[in-house]
């Protein structure tokens, strides 16, 4: 592999230049410039990305922070974080933490030392000033933490709030809605959409907390909905929550969508794959993760950022849990 | 933060010492090793681990490269080599190819100038003599390419004769078998354990090729289920196929498992999910991941490999698309 004294050999010309040339920095002749182009074309030379990086402080890394890649909401995000940042020449290193603030901690010192040029965090654990004395561009993804840190989420209040409106529109009126644990801000804004939607209409209601896996979801549904057998209709807080509601449904004989209507939250794959098919309110999975992507990129490379806070529409997609539409 | 500066001024010694102490090179008194480990500790100095890449020519980094994150295989693969490297002190890089060649090659080569350590390989691109040419430690993931290349992979061939058979045991007489792309070493070891299988029992059978996803499945599967109406018994060559063909069972009218029944392949969390649940042949998937971090990290730290070629027993999971057992 040619070195960067080759290229100065075959240009005729120092290494301090094809330095200067490299790293655009300091003055060179038009003369001088074309050479060190030309050598480095000739001998395929290509600069030593580490050597670089100690040279730069930069290292076209960038870190995504989440909690686990075995969620289903994960995969599609990760994989949107890691076209757009191909794009750019950046490669991305994932994170699992686990919701363990100890190893998002030891995480982001590693890729600190690595000199990860920014990171993007979908975690749940540390504050704003912990995150900022990281020194690195932030973007907040599926959660926002003050305004300093761009954070790029859905309207998870809306959503919520849209799904219970279309349980009551179309004929529920007992509805449970399967909440994720408190302490997760996604989880507290659809509560917050789906309370607002069962008071505005007076609407008898039960509101269950529950782990976002479908052996949670599926055991309090099934003791829910032997303890009130009138309950009509389920927003569940994602879509795995609602497969186990539809378990839950199933083993005791209910049918869905003529006992039970059934929205759920996310629009991951899965919710196609069940049968019925799942009604879900369908986050932008992809867009979220190419637009944090994309924020980011633009902060470490000092570029213009027109906006830094995006709550993006969801989309309610109906498919077969819901009963067809009556007279709305 | 602290430097080498810092730690040797701290330690009474000249900045070469700390540099010898770090590298764990030269000779070093045990007074000035004391020394320095003392100011290390007293100033929580952390080595600049670009400068240490540059010098190692390592970067505690590994990559791992498959097709791609969002197919549902992967995140549970991803995440075992994810926990292994933790535990070792290394990251990971993860990288989609979406099956293409060049995206490949580009990744590695980027890799390679940031020093990554070593390669898990999901891929199916490239060849041995390719591989070899980037002179890194590797594991090929999923799949083998000759005897010098380290592997990790699950019995493909075993677990679908293993499948097929407790079709006709359960007393499946017409067994269609969806298999995967013929350019995919896993969809041929399967489709040969099947054709095995039938023609050991002399069954009548039909062999179908379809992409991975649901929608492809589905798809052909509605045509041949409608154009040979004696199908009882499906073997799908992944666990998203044989949920297309539940759709298709369903859109038929045919119920599984009274009118047919079904095996997939794989044991990802969505096989659970499905109503009935799927019955199928579990891959040790985490292990699979686990394994591969392992064997490369052994190659990396050039520890004792006891075995280079690893192909692991699958398990059978009967769930609901089975019909009970009866006299096998």
């Amino acid at each position: 592999m040619a070195t960067i004294k080759d290229v100065a050999k075959y240009a005729d010309v120092s290494v301090a230049t094809v330095s200067r040339y490299l790293n655009k920095k300091g003055y060179l002749s038009k003369e001088a410039e074309k050479a060190v182009a030309g050598a480095i074309k000739a001998l395929n030379y290509k600069p030593n990305s580490v050597a670089r990086s100690l040279y730069h402080k930069n290292s076209k890394m960038i870190g995504l922070i989440i909690p686990d890649i075995s969620n289903p909401f994960f995969p599609e995000l990760a994989r949107a974080v890691e076209d757009v940042a191909l794009t750019y020449g950046y490669t991305v290193v994932t994170c699992n933490t686990d919701d363990d603030v100890e190893k998002e901690k030891r995480y982001i010192e590693a890729l600190k030392q690595k000199y990860v040029d920014g990171l993007i965090l979908a975690t749940n654990e540390l504050t704003a000033d912990d995150y900022k004395s990281y020194q690195l561009p932030l973007v907040m993804l599926d959660r926002s933490i003050g305004d300093e840190i761009p954070s790029v989420r859905s309207d998870n209040y809306k959503g919520a709030k849209q799904a219970t409106q279309l349980l009551i529109n179309r004929g529920s009126q007992f509805i449970a809605h399967i909440r994720g644990p408190k302490r997760v801000q996604t989880a507290e804004d659809r509560y917050y959409g789906f309370k607002q939607a069962v008071e505005e209409n007076n609407m008898a209601h039960i509101v269950i907390e529950s782990g976002f896996d479908l052996e949670s979801a599926k055991q309090i549904m099934q003791k829910t909905l032997s303890e009130y057998p009138m309950i009509d209709g389920i927003f569940a807080s994602s879509d795995v929550m609602a497969a186990g509601a539809m378990k839950a449904a199933k083993s005791l004989s209910l049918n869905i969508p003529n006992d039970i209507q059934l929205i759920g939250f996310d629009g991951i794959p899965l919710g196609e794959m069940l049968i019925p098919s799942l009604s879900t309110v369908a986050q932008p999975i992809y867009k979220m993760g190419a637009l944090s992507a994309r924020l980011l990129i633009k902060q470490i490379e000092k570029q213009l950022v027109e906006r830094y806070h995006y709550n993006l529409e969801t989309t309610l997609l109906e498919r077969e849990t819901l009963r067809s539409e009556q007279n709305e």
